[in-house]
């Protein structure tokens, strides 16, 4: 039975995803198994997508993405009321 | 004088990111003017860093970090809560 706890880091290789593997590989103790993944791999990007990941770093720990990497992505309602789109 | 809106996005090149260039290219108008930023290039990183940038895709509409942008990045304390570096 496999009791290590599930640890994945969804990144894109730059300079904030590299500080978040940093932090998570920091973290993380012996019962933890971390796992890396590249969002340029296209089935990394699927499955991103089907866990709602919108933004990168992301955490997902057992299978849930973590509550500070849910519902994030830019927004285009916020970004039009910031001026996006709107002639000057 | 430049009547344009600066409009920046931060983007490391993934799935994610190219979405979110796209959304922005597509509500984009005449008056606004779009700068991709690439976050592997150490000059985009370093000004990411002073905007205040910790997750990617992320939006600067006249030097002003947007509100779907802001605050986000991963949490020690949130990842410690769901179970990262606590022992089985």
């Amino acid at each position: 039975m496999n009791t290590k706890r599930k640890v994945e880091v969804f990144s894109a290789g730059c300079a904030v995803c590299d500080e978040a593997v940093a932090l998570v590989e920091r973290v993380a103790c012996s019962s933890c198994e971390v796992t890396v993944h590249d969002m340029k791999d296209i089935n990394a990007a699927k499955r991103a997508k089907t866990l709602g990941i919108r933004s990168v770093p992301a955490v997902v720990i057992d299978g849930k993405l973590a509550a500070c990497c849910e519902g994030r992505g830019i927004d285009e309602a916020i970004l039009r009321v910031a001026g996006l789109g709107r002639s000057l």
